[in-house]
């Protein structure tokens, strides 16, 4: 198969499009297409200042990429989440690629900063990993956009998550969690905003990219994530795609478009949270509740020393 | 394993309802739910007068034998589609359950009636043949239904297919499909209710009461189903059933408690078709227009004489 701009072979097919490209286009549309959903939904400003959450894997490396070199000034933010080898090597391939590029790179260590990894403070606070390690992530993101000074995070989920977050949402259906999902969260006061310029592009589409740019990435699932139902949803999912090419994208479009605006009720009242100050619907937020239950729990058993206080405040190393 | 209920055997296991029954404890709970459901939902007041529309498959005559035994003037009605070998299955099939128990049937035969059955009417309309079939048959069970003074027809669309259905909505997001779905729609000037009894059963629940029942029912699909959708949508939605049981029913009944109540809009406006007096929004419905078409086209090719002239009215026969 050829090219549909030149003559070259085709390296990639897209099927839910109708699309053959060689190498070099497929580079180039992969951008155009990315800048026209930034446009598209308002995400970015030319040339704006952009906090990009860098796991280490294929979409976050991509993203980082892409919007550099479409002129943004994007800082990378590492998180690192001490589970076992997978974290150190997501540190190592995120720390190159940076280093690579001359790209700034800022890393928050979860043991460093509060004492323990997702491991323990998934035993600790007796939640599952995943739910302990999403929480940390989202408030940790935000904390360091904010007190960084970024007005917006950027992070690289695709289409397969967004169908996939969709499809549980709808399964288990959660009115509150239907109405937050889609490409861009605004901002609010203590809140950075949050955008998905990658949430039109498949799993495979955002795979040819990184591919075909040559970029090393993690190719490894996180360990925690073996048996979680969103792989489970997206495999539901793909087979309904594999029989109608471009059924995620109709899924999550025709959602965020027809549904989605009926359902938008009132927006819940957020307060400043009594240990932090970010913001939160309750009196203390979910992150500091959660550790200082840890804290009080570790003490308890002598993992801590009695002194130990918990404090949410951390500080990003310049990690490249 | 043992009968909830009694020391015996148990016959059914219900994973996702925790449930495992002899078959005597497994028929009474099914007649319960059965129950349940119509009580719940105010689908029939007791002993009432119902239209059972028939095909011959395991959910139809299930349906029609819970009702028949729940104490309800349940009147089968069964439309012979001319699909071949296999309609004629459908009516031997139906005919002897109606017999055998001296239950009343009625026969509509769409090439008696209109001279064409499906394969024609699909080929001189255009349409693709469930399309077409679809049309005929939710029009025609109302005429009988209005004509033979039913207030109510009883469908045994089972969870399987109400879940498949919902699912291909949200897929493909059609607002006025959306508001639609559910397990009774309620009557109207011209329009019968709908109501769908078995829609909490899966597709396997049905068909456990069936074989335990001893009713012998036509096993093969429809021809004309071979790589539809919704057999698709089946699947998927199965796959994720199968690793979290109990997740069809719940997508539907939090899609019915949470997510219709805010899409309902306004109601179309319904008028009299100007050819055979049945609601529709336009001024000829569907069906007048989809025949009338057929008609023009099939006068064109001789296989109607010029003066054949469309009639959408139907008497149906009595049939057992």
């Amino acid at each position: 198969m050829r090219c549909k701009f030149c003559e070259a072979k085709a390296q990639v097919e897209l099927k839910g499009r109708g699309l053959a490209l060689c190498r070099e286009h497929y580079l180039e549309w992969f951008l155009k297409e990315t800048e026209r959903a930034i446009r598209r939904h308002r995400m970015l400003s030319p040339g704006e200042k952009v906090l990009v959450a860098v796991s280490g894997g294929k979409d976050s490396l991509a993203l980082w990429d892409v919007l550099h070199r479409l002129g943004y000034q994007a800082v990378g933010l590492h998180l690192e989440l001490g589970i076992g080898e997978y974290s150190q090597r997501s540190l190592e391939v995120t720390r190159r690629f940076a280093e690579e590029r001359g790209l700034p790179l800022l890393v928050v260590d979860l043991k460093e900063a509060f004492g323990f990894g997702v491991p323990e403070l998934a035993e600790l606070s007796g939640r599952v990993a995943c739910s302990a390690c999403g929480l940390s992530k989202r408030y940790l993101i935000n904390q360091v956009a904010v007190e960084e000074g970024f007005r917006v995070v950027a992070t690289g989920h695709n289409l397969d998550d967004e169908a996939a977050v969709l499809f549980g949402n709808l399964l288990n259906p959660q009115e509150d969690a239907l109405v937050r999902q889609g490409p861009v969260l605004p901002e609010k006061p203590g809140l950075a905003a949050r955008v998905k310029p990658f949430y039109r592009f498949s799993e495979r589409e955002v795979l040819s990219y990184t591919l075909l740019r040559g970029i090393p990435f993690l190719h490894e699932e996180c360990p925690n994530a073996k048996g979680a139902k969103s792989l489970l949803y997206k495999e539901a999912l793909n087979l309904v795609e594999k029989n109608l090419p471009g059924a995620k994208l109709r899924f999550l479009e025709g959602f965020l478009e027809k549904i989605q605006p009926r359902l938008k009720g009132e927006e819940p009242l957020l307060r400043e949270c009594e240990r932090c100050g970010y913001p939160t619907t309750g009196g203390v937020c979910s992150f500091c509740r959660m550790w200082e239950g840890v804290y009080r729990k570790a003490k308890k058993r002598r993992l801590l020393p009695e002194k130990a206080q918990f404090r949410p405040q951390v500080v990003p190393r310049r990690g490249a």
